[in-house]
């Protein structure tokens, strides 16, 4: 089965576009689940256990890992291991790099770790992103337009009448198909997503942003049209405190990402 | 001490602006070393014995290590205590998110595996190189004009009669100054090179692209002018063949990457 067929049938099963996001910050784990780094594994654990049943997708954001070198790596492995193998998996790495090396950055995170799919930063081309597309069972999330102050720095930038980041999309998009290729889109800038969504309505948008970050999962889905989309959810929910209100974040989002396939 | 400190001093002492590229595609490796991923390490053990006495400084290429998952992450952590301390190590891991994503990044470059610099991807703005600088004794290069063909996708869009690349060279160098920031500045093309070497003479360039990936030596010297620079070899030196060759093409790159402080 395709990444692509996967995440449909999750988003069908689960009737959400919810997508929890392990954005697991050391500092922020309670102290009940013991030291660092081993902290984060149990953490990990008690999250899917309580999120499971809602959620159409995990996001293992690769930095809060990464910090611990070797050690975080195993836990990326061993956090994948936890998840029900109906729910999609995005290892938002944010990696890209030429022909061979971009082959090795898709190899680890597609052969290695098993990953359904990744996020990957457009600045150097076409030969750095069809690395990732050449797995072609697989799902990439190419950065579109990003929920950050920052993006505003290069990505709004007009060449040709259009910003960076529509010509980010209009020319990536002949790279690969609705079923391979999809963008990562802020859900701070509902505007720009709705008239995203209008011009590429069947590709997979990965919507960060709501919560903590600002945005709201009512403009989101409002911008979205009841198309095929993952909103990631992370601080709000991982971090809500009890097992009681993590549970009660992941039902309140589920049901405000509500996804009717009829 | 500085990381720009510790490269001006190890560019002196070398005499050369030569970079050593560790890109140890085990597909590479000569049977002799064994099987992979431990084959990788025994040959990195291998070319820095053989080119510590040319390179000013070693790029260690992260996706050939994360093809292996936690043990490749092991693995660039043990090349690193193999290479001697006065020698300038980069990073090359094209990172890049925002904010708090971004600052465990830094914190996994800088303070779990202790690299003097790392590459990072410009496309989300600000806020997601300053986490990086903000280790401000060390030392960040932005990808600004990359050396493969899918450069040309986006970094030669333009707008208000600059490229893309132009503008994140000029936006990105108010973020940081000379002894934090540089760039990464493709060899395989002179011309811009050395238009960028008119414009930010103080800045220091990652050139890579020389050798295998078509640039010269000469022309690159010819563009960068005398200034502080490295310039990275990777397969020409480490997959050169016997040790007299591998030695040989060290010689000649050091040589031909002649930097006189005088």
């Amino acid at each position: 089965m395709t990444s692509y067929q996967k995440l449909k049938d999750a988003i069908e099963k689960k009737g959400s576009l919810l997508c929890v996001g392990l954005d697991s910050d050391a500092s922020k784990i309670p102290d009940s689940f013991g030291y660092a780094p081993e902290s984060i594994l149990k953490f990990n654990k008690r999250i899917i256990e309580l999120s499971s049943e809602y959620a159409s997708a995990y996001k293992i954001n690769f930095a809060f890992y990464e910090k611990y070198g070797w050690r975080g790596f195993k836990m990326i492995e061993e956090t994948l291991n936890m998840i029900p193998e109906d729910i999609f998996t995005i290892a938002d790495a944010k990696r890209g790099d030429i022909g061979n090396t971009g082959n090795q950055y898709a190899s680890s995170v597609y052969d290695y770790f098993g990953f359904d799919s990744v996020t990957v930063a457009p600045y150097m081309g076409e030969d750095s992103v069809k690395p990732f597309l050449e797995f072609d069972s697989k799902f990439t999330f190419l950065l579109g337009l990003t929920s950050n102050v920052g993006s505003q720095d290069f990505q709004n930038l007009e060449s040709n009448g259009k910003k960076l980041y529509e010509n980010v999309f209009e020319i990536s998009s002949k790279w690969g198909d609705a079923q391979n290729l999809g963008y990562v889109t802020g859900a701070t800038k509902p505007e720009q997503l709705s008239k995203l969504r209008e011009d590429y309505p069947d590709r997979v948008f990965l919507i960060p942003g709501v919560g903590s970050q600002g945005g709201s999962a009512e403009d989101v889905m409002k911008a979205n049209g009841g198309k095929i989309s993952l909103v990631n959810v992370s601080r709000s929910i991982i971090f809500a405190g009890s097992d009681e209100q993590i549970v009660e974040e992941c039902k309140k989002y589920k049901v405000s990402l509500n996804f009717d396939s009829k």
